[in-house]
């Protein structure tokens, strides 16, 4: 096991009606500002019952952050941090909300060009406003770590920063508030939490018992009930193991003291900026390409994945394997997310393109053993066609 | 699943030579009292690492908080912190050390007689100095969670507290320090953490698959690497898995959102104030009996338990049960721990002793349904014998 620092500060309150406690985790005397996404909250009544918990708040609004939320619109909401001078940042949405809190809670008291977060990955964050949550939407995990993905559409850019100020002080999560979801919202959060999970497990071993054990038991929760999250979307306890999982995937604590492999994350973020492709949808094109080629590198990862996971004991180790890769790529499409660019009608035209914002990022040795360079990834956007 | 709120602050600093974060990880300034216990850490060169690593802090020591920590040794270092005015509490050994400390951090700054935490379960506790903690022997998972025990020999009393006040700042988890440990003390440990995993995993099933296969993995891991940490007592990875297992049994992680059946601890207790048994040979006499005596009421998980944990498939239920049941005893008997009074020269007679310190506690209604009654609990030390 390798040496780590884990720290999971945010108190969960998890369950159905646990938005009452709202008023008593947000500190006296603040001076709220709501964030929200694209209005969904004002419709299912989350927002109702939001203001309802936070009676005598000081409450102001702040809507439209998008999907891979823009730079631009967080710098309007900036502004109105630092005009009206609040105090205390609640998110109500999804991971994009949360991460676009995030970015403006600690671009509200950066003394440079906010843009300057993004080209340092947040490592001169010194302080930040504090965060909390309500989340509707089980995905990123982004509710309890400190790490958020932004997007400059401007530029075709999308970054990813962390700070140990951006730890969300806590998180309502309430499985009921994402019964009202689209299938395709709940679909992508699956596999987003799929794939951070295999992210921080399919690498090499390091005989790291509880943590193999530990992604191996949400993999399993996302396999056996996310194709039910989709068929019985008012089935509270299904909803329930999604959530769970969605935040136990990353929030720091299967990753501790593992190697890690966030290429998918790397090159499903370049699809999204260049063709604005639903987030999980690239890690779904992405990851059965990698697995394939990177095969060699994980293979006993791989190896104990077919066995623990999918029950694959049969056959020679490169049956298992490809029996291993191809349930990964059949439970993303019984999820309804299809693993192909040609499926989004990409005919891999736009690799060259990929491949030069990858290096303009210096992002040419990925991988957990930093080989997958930008001829290796030029092969799996290649595969992933 | 149950609602549930989750709050695990503590920072974790786990690996070899973590220690050296110790002095950025304690407030600058503080005036720290280093509690320890028989004198173990001063041999194996951990306190040596501790006063290397926080050089330019004021320190003190406080010695000889035995196993069991009693109340009125507490009592002694409660009155040094009050007349020296220390500011911060560094435990540096296993959990009898850690709770020991937890309460003098209470007791510190409690307005009325301290011994009145242990009669309300800490429910008046409004504050307590901040404590870390250098851990030296895995198995109470007091180190990052707000509960511990004390006992007062005086009156043969065994008690819990808990607060939100008393969660450690942050725990120093070093396997090598571990290697020096008696076998005694390691197979105690595995067996402490195997049994707060049970005690939170086999009462009735609320479909919370997370919390199962966390649950599941962690006793997987004990089982696979509790008898090789008495075998290779210098292996890094086994020690690194036993340790990281006895944390995550209990932080609170695996305990959020299900039933709890903490009759085991409860009945053990009494067999340790009564007659100074350790406190993991307690458990391993009380489970095996408890689990019998409530197959009924536990049908489901027992046999989710024999599969999941011990592979067993074939047969009628009540032998799979019956063989769940015989593979603990006996994992507990591969650890070195006896697993019934009469290998501790106990005949039974002790008993209506036992059960009358229950009713005086009020421990009549024990298990995740409170339908252990003082009766089964005679059942349960009688089938214990």
């Amino acid at each position: 096991m390798n040496n780590f620092v884990l720290h999971t500060p945010t108190r969960i309150l998890f369950g159905q009606g646990q938005i009452a406690q709202l008023a008593t985790s947000i500190p006296a005397n603040s001076k709220v500002l709501i964030l929200f996404g694209g209005g969904s909250v004002k419709k299912n009544g989350v927002m109702d019952q939001v203001y309802s918990a936070l009676q005598g708040f000081d409450l102001q609004e702040f809507g439209g952050i998008e999907p891979n939320p823009d730079f631009s619109t967080l710098m309007k909401a900036v502004e109105i941090v630092k005009r009206d001078k609040i105090t205390f940042l609640l998110a109500v949405g999804g991971g994009s909300v949360l991460d676009g809190t995030k970015f403006i809670a600690a671009a509200a008291l950066y003394p440079q060009d906010p843009w300057h977060i993004l080209e340092t990955g947040g490592a001169e964050i010194e302080q930040a406003l504090p965060v909390g949550s309500v989340l509707t939407l089980p995905a990123t995990g982004s509710e309890s770590n400190r790490s958020a993905v932004i997007n400059r559409r401007a530029t075709h850019d999308k970054r990813a920063f962390r700070s140990n100020h951006l730890f969300p002080l806590f998180a309502v999560l309430d499985p009921v508030y994402t019964y009202s979801l689209p299938p395709r919202q709940i679909a992508n959060g699956v596999v987003d939490a799929f794939v951070h999970t295999i992210e921080q497990y399919l690498t090499f071993p390091v005989d790291a018992r509880v943590q193999d054990r530990f992604a191996e038991g949400l993999l399993l929760t996302l396999i056996e009930e996310g194709p039910r999250a989709l068929a019985e979307p008012e089935n509270y306890d299904v909803r329930a193991n999604v959530m769970w999982s969605a935040t136990m995937a990353l929030n720091g604590l299967i990753g501790a003291g593992v190697p890690q492999d966030w290429s998918t994350h790397m090159l499903g973020h370049e699809l999204t900026a260049l063709h604005g492709i639903d987030h999980a949808q690239t890690l779904a094109i992405v990851l059965p390409s990698l697995l394939n080629i990177k095969r060699d590198t994980k293979r006993e990862k791989l190896l104990q994945y077919a066995e623990r996971v999918w029950g694959i004991t049969d056959g020679s180790e490169a049956e298992r394997i490809d029996g291993a890769i191809a349930a990964t790529r059949e439970f993303f499409e019984r999820m309804g997310i299809a693993t192909r660019m040609s499926d989004y009608q990409l005919d891999g035209s736009s690799i060259p393109a990929l491949l030069e914002k990858l290096a303009e990022k210096g992002l040419t040795a990925l991988g957990e053993r930093q080989d997958i360079t930008l001829e290796i990834s030029r092969q799996i956007y290649l595969d992933a066609r």
